[in-house]
This record gives structure tokens, sequence and C-alpha cells, in this order.
């Protein structure tokens, strides 16, 4: 926590408060699981997003990934006491296994980034953009928890406000 | 139409009927709008898809191009009278300008694919892949009904039913 900054716990729960209130991420109930203050966890219920086959869709999976970087990009901002908004700018993902269980998405940093040197880019130039990776997992309890059903890796851009 | 196959106004009340039924797509409110032939229109009210900017939530855009990519080789399949589940393997998607209007979505043909070798690879070795490009457009009505606010390049797997 740096001058200015607030308290990850702050931070996390300012997050839980605009993943309940925020339109589509309520519908598919996505939820703020954990985060280690490198990682973020979400979680979505299989039932409400739920394919014809079944398993989980496409473009529910997509959502709650994408929104668990933009979350991480939020929570690293709220906690460096930096006020921006963030934009997510593309990604790639990969559906690799149908998953029939409940949703576990997780985003991190992609290698070689760092969020020093962002939130240094954006207090020096308004703007910064950052890479991250996230993935769909089983949640935890299950056999291979580890285990990757889709991933996505991409760009957020950062822009500070006033 | 070919022998076998379904109308194609047949087809697309199946695939009203999906797009009601799914919990994902009813949490999106997402509604069939048109198709002719090759190209599927989708759309989905602002209000249900919001993000804290109050522009489009990246997810439901990316959600919306890769149901209608979806749909699109679906309506192919029924109109063939071809049985087969429809898979998205992976896509690309940016994210180009902030929408802050109703989402359209449109799905179609990537260049130098074709439906004929499509349905021929699948029925001889019950599998095949398709490249789809989709859009979000500002919605008919609008002062630039083709400008283009996102924009995912997807690859669809269809897999031999019985």
């Amino acid at each position: 926590m740096q001058a200015g900054g607030t308290s990850r716990e702050a931070a996390l729960e300012t997050l839980r408060d605009y993943t309940r209130d925020l339109p589509p991420l309520a519908a598919i109930q996505a939820r703020v699981a954990a985060y280690d203050g490198h990682r973020l966890r979400l979680t979505a219920p299989l039932a409400v997003n739920v394919n014809d086959k079944g398993s989980a869709f496409g473009g529910s999976m997509t959502s709650l990934m994408t929104y668990a970087g933009w979350g991480l990009v939020t929570l690293q901002l709220q906690q460096a006491g930096v006020r921006a908004d963030v934009f997510v700018a593309d990604s790639t993902v990969r559906y690799l296994k149908p998953l029939y269980a409940d949703l576990c998405a997780e985003a991190m940093l992609a290698p070689e980034q760092s969020w020093d040197l962002f939130l240094a880019t954006l207090a020096q130039r308004g703007r910064a953009r950052i890479h991250l990776q996230a993935r769909i997992t089983l949640a935890e309890g299950h056999a291979m928890p580890d285990k990757v059903m889709a991933d996505l890796a991409s760009r957020y851009v950062a822009i500070a406000k006033g």
C-alpha cells in the first residue's frame, strides 16, 4: 500500500460492490472469490452459464476472464491510490475443454509485465498498457483443480482521471 | 435448402427458441434480429450490458459476437439437414470504440472460407472447422450504421452426431 492508496481489503470490497451491481455481471452471477495481491479469482455458477450441450457457454467464460483482468487492474490502481478508467483493448481466447462444472476464473500478470512500470508510465503519461493472462479452471475441491479449460491473453489500457 | 434440410425460416425459429431459453443469452437479453442466408444479426439492450463507464461491457459484446458465430454455423447445418454439435475453438477480439448504445452483432464467413467445403468435410470426416468473423456495429437508424465498435475472428468446430 502506497501513500494515498487503499488497503487490499477495502479495494476488494469496492470490487465486490461493482460485481454485484453491474447488470451483465449480476446476470451471470459472478462473485469475487479470492485475491492474494497478485491473482484475482472469480466464480460463476454453471446453471446460469450453460450452453446447449450442458457445458459452460464460451461467452460466459470469456466474460468472466475479461472481467477478472479488469478487476485485477482496478485493484492494483486503487491500492496505489490512482484514479483511472480501465478499458480492455483486445484479447485472444482458447476454449480447450468443455467445462461441466461451475466457472472459476483467475487473472494474473502476463510474463515479463510489471505493475511498477505500469503505474510509473500512468503517472508520467496519463495513460498506460498492461498485458494480463487469465484462465478458467475447475474450482477447488475438484480432482484436478489446476486443469485449464480455457485461457485468455489480453491487453488493458488505463487512462488517468483528472 | 438441400434434401433433408430445414427451411431458413424453420431453422431461424429454432435458433430464436435457443436464444430465448439458454440462460446466459436470456441474461443479456440477446435477440435474433435478421438472417439473410449469409449474415446473422443479433441484438442486446445496453441497459443490461452496461459497464462502470456507462458503455457496453466488453464481455457482453464478445458473448454476443461468439454466439452470433455459433448461431450462423448452426443455421447452415440445419438448412443442410446435418446434425452436429458446434463448439467455439478460439477467437481474437478487438475493442475499438466505446459503445453507448444497444448492441448489434453480425456474424459472417471469414474471407476465403466456404460453407460447401465445410459441409463436405463434415460429411466425409465427421468433423470440420470453419473460420468466421463478427463485429459489433451501431444498430440501424444510427447516423453511422456501419461503424465497427468491436470485431472478432473465431474458429468453430462441428462434430457430426450419430
